[in-house]
C-alpha cells in the first residue's frame, strides 16, 4: 500500500518537532529509478502557498526525484521568507540524498508540500534536521509511516493501491477540512513502477483528478496548498497500455477521495449527489456542487430529514438548463419530488445509514456527474471554532 | 412603526390555524388610498413559489390595493394546485374587501406572499376563513400585529420607519434562515403615504435593495419565496424630492436588513465584511460574498479566533482583480495581514462583542462594498437539522 507499494520508491515518516503535539510531521518519498518522470496538479486558489509555487515549477521540468512533505504548518501567506524556506527545504533534501551519491539529486527536482495553519513561518531549525533524520530512515517499506506523518486533523491515514500485470500504482493522501474542489484540500502523492513518460503521466493524472478529487466537496472551502503528485520510477520495466494505466490512476484517486470524505471533520454522513439528464456535464457539475454546498440541506441530512425543498432551492440558484416543473429528486432512491412538486411519501426514505444518495434529474439532456460531500454538524463547528487551523 | 406608520394603510395579523403551533400566521395590509402605486422585487431563484409567480404579475400593473401574507407554509414546489391556491387567496381578499364597497378591489391588484415549509400545499380550509377574520380586524394601528403574524423562526418581529416633512416610509420584515442575496430570504412590505408614482417607487426600491437586502448573506442559501413590496397611498399629499424619498426607502431597508442579520438562526456574531480598494464594485461584492460564505471562517469567528488565513483563502477563490502579495486584512481594525503575509499581532484583536468587522483591502482600485453575514454555530446546525423548514 501507500507510496512504496510500487517498486523503485523508498519513503519515511518521522517526528521533526514541527507540531507541538509530538506526533509525526515530516515525510520523505524518494524515487530510486531507473526513471524519474512526474506530473502534478495544484490548487486553483489564487492565494497559493510557497511550496505550491515551488513545486509547480519543479513539475514543469517533468522530473521529480523526491518529495518532502510536512504537516504542522502550511507555509502559506508567509511572504518572501516562506518561499526562501521552501527553497532551503528542497536544497537540504538534495544535499542529504547526495551523500554517498554525489550529483544524483538537484533541488530543482525536489517537490515540497506543506499542510497546517496558514500564516505562520515554519520552524526551520526543526524541519531541516528532520530531513536528515527522515533520509536515514528511508525504506522500501516506509510508505505507511509517510502516510501517517502528513496527517493534520485526519483521524486515520489514507492509502490506496491498484495496478495491472507486473506494475502497480499506489498512493497516500491527507485531508479532512478545507475540502473543496479545484482541488479538494489535501496533499496526495501517487507512485508507480510502470514505465511511463511525463506527458502520459500528466494526461492520466488530469483525467483522474477531474472526476475524483475535483468532485469532492466536503465544506466548500478551497485550500491554498492542494497538491497531487504522480511519480513514475519505471522499475517494473512494464509499459502498460495508456487506457489501462489511466484507469488504475483514476481508481487510486477515487479510492483516496472517498477516504477523504469518509474522514471529513465532524461529519456523520457521506453524501453522494448525482445529477442526471443534464444538458451538459458542466451543468451537472454546477448543479451537483450547488446542492453539495447548501448549508441548510446539509443540516437537514444530518438530522435525517429528507428535505427535498432545500435541494430544489439549491438547483434554482444555478445557471444550468432546466425547467422547474420538470425537476425530479430522489433521496436514497425514493422519488420525493416529481415534476417540481410533491412526489413519493418522504416517510419512505430510510436515512439511518452513513451514506446518503441524492439524485437530481434535470430532464434536460443525457449528461451526468457525481459530487461527494458531507453533512454539516455541530461537531464540524466545534472542531473548526476551537482549532486554529 | 411597521406598515401602518404611513397614512392611508390599515393592517391586521391574526391566527388562521395554518401553523400547528397556534401562533399568528396570517397578515393583511390594505392601501386605503387615495392612490395605489406599487413596486416589488422578488427572489432571483429560478425555482419560485406560486405566490412569487402571482405577485410578479400583479406588480407589473404598477398597482397593489392589498397584500395578504401567510406563515406556516411557503406554497413552493406545489405544482398547479399551489398556483390555484394563490389565485383563490387573492380572489378571496378582493371579495371580502369589496363587501360594502363593491368593485373597489380586483384580485389582479392583490399581492400574495407565503413563507414556511417548501413542498406542502396550504390548508385552504383554514386560510380562506382567516382572510375574513383578518379583514374584520383591519385597523390603522394593525401594523405590529401584521409584523408578528409573518414570523416563522424569527425570535422577534421586525419593523422600521423613516421619512421627511409630512410623509413617512414604514415597513415590516420576516426572515431568519435561508438568508442570502438575490434577495435575502424574507418577506418585506414597505408602505409610504408619500405621493409617488410606481416608476419612481420601482427605481427607489431597486436602488435600495441592491445595497441592503442583496448584501445580507447569513447562510448562503437563497429562498424560493423572497418578496419585497413597496406600496404608496399618497395620503400625505406630499411629493418629496426623489433623492430624499429614495434615501428614506434605503434607510428602512438597511434597518430591516440589519435586524434580519441580528436575528439569524443560531447566530452569535453579526459580521460586517467590508471590501475596500477594489477595481470595481462587482469585484468588491464578489470578494465580500466569498468571505461571507466561507464556513471555516464563520466557525473561526464563532470561536473568536481572528483566523485571517481563512479570509485570504476565500479571497483567492474569486475572479476579482488583486495581487496576492498586496492583500491586507483587518479584523476589528487590527491589520493582522499585510501584503499577503503576517501583519499586526493577532492577539491584539478583541472579539468579545457580537459585532465583528472584517476589512479586506484588495489594493486594486477605489471601489468598495459591505456584506453582512453571521457566524456558523452548533445552534444553527441544531435548529436546521431538527426543524423541517
Amino acid at each position: 500500500m501507500s507510496v512504496t507499494a510500487a517498486g523503485g520508491f523508498t519513503a519515511a515518516g518521522i517526528t521533526a518537532g514541527i507540531k507541538d503535539s509530538g506526533t509525526p510531521d515530516l515525510a520523505l518519498v524518494v524515487n530510486t529509478g531507473p526513471r524519474r518522470a512526474a506530473a502534478g496538479v495544484f490548487t486553483s486558489n489564487r492565494v497559493r502557498a510557497a511550496p505550491v509555487l515551488w513545486s509547480e515549477q519543479v513539475v514543469k521540468g517533468g522530473q521529480i526525484s523526491a518529495v518532502v512533505l510536512n504537516s504542522g504548518g502550511a507555509n502559506a501567506c508567509t511572504g518572501p521568507k516562506g518561499f526562501q524556506d521552501t527553497h532551503a527545504t528542497a536544497e537540504k533534501v538534495a544535499e542529504v540524498l547526495n551523500q554517498g551519491a554525489p550529483d544524483t539529486h538537484s533541488s530543482g527536482e525536489i517537490a515540497v508540500a506543506s499542510t497546517g495553519l496558514i500564516g505562520i513561518n515554519l520552524p526551520m531549525d526543526k524541519l531541516l534536521p528532520g530531513i536528515e533524520k527522515a533520509a536515514a530512515e528511508l525504506s522500501p517499506h516506509g510508505g505507511e509511516k509517510a502516510a501517517i506523518a502528513i496527517k493534520t486533523t485526519d483521524s486515520v491515514h489514507k492509502t490506496a493501491v491498484a495496478g495491472g500485470d507486473g506494475w502497480t500504482v499506489g498512493g497516500m493522501a491527507k485531508g479532512a477540512g478545507m475540502l473543496a474542489p479545484g482541488l479538494a484540500t489535501m496533499l496526495v502523492v501517487l507512485t508507480t513502477d510502470a514505465d511511463v513518460d511525463s506527458p502520459a503521466l500528466d494526461s492520466a493524472l488530469r483525467a483522474a483528478t477531474r472526476t475524483t478529487f475535483d468532485r469532492v466537496d466536503s465544506d466548500g472551502c478551497m485550500s491554498t496548498n492542494d497538491t497531487v503528485l504522480l511519480l513514475a520510477s519505471g522499475a517494473s520495466r512494464v509499459t502498460p497500455g495508456y487506457e489501462e494505466f489511466a484507469e488504475a490512476v483514476r481508481t487510486v484517486c477515487d479510492d483516496l477521495g472517498r477516504q477523504l470524505i469518509g474522514d471529513a471533520e465532524g461529519a456523520s454522513k457521506d453524501i453522494r449527489v448525482e445529477v442526471i439528464n443534464a444538458a451538459t456535464e458542466d451543468d451537472a457539475v454546477e448543479v451537483g456542487r450547488s446542492i453539495a454546498r447548501n448549508n441548510l440541506l446539509k443540516c437537514a441530512l444530518h438530522g435525517e430529514d429528507p428535505n427535498w425543498g432545500r435541494v430544489l432551492s439549491a438547483i434554482g440558484t444555478t445557471s444550468a438548463a432546466f425547467d422547474p416543473d420538470r425537476l425530479n429528486v430522489a433521496i436514497n432512491d425514493v422519488w420525493v419530488c416529481k415534476n417540481g412538486s410533491v412526489g413519493e411519501d418522504r416517510d419512505l426514505v430510510d436515512m439511518r445509514f452513513r451514506e446518503v444518495r441524492i439524485t437530481a434529474d434535470l430532464s434536460a439532456g443525457t449528461e451526468s456527474a457525481v459530487i461527494w460531500t458531507n453533512d454539516l454538524t455541530a461537531d464540524y463547528v466545534h472542531e473548526n471554532s476551537a482549532y486554529s487551523s
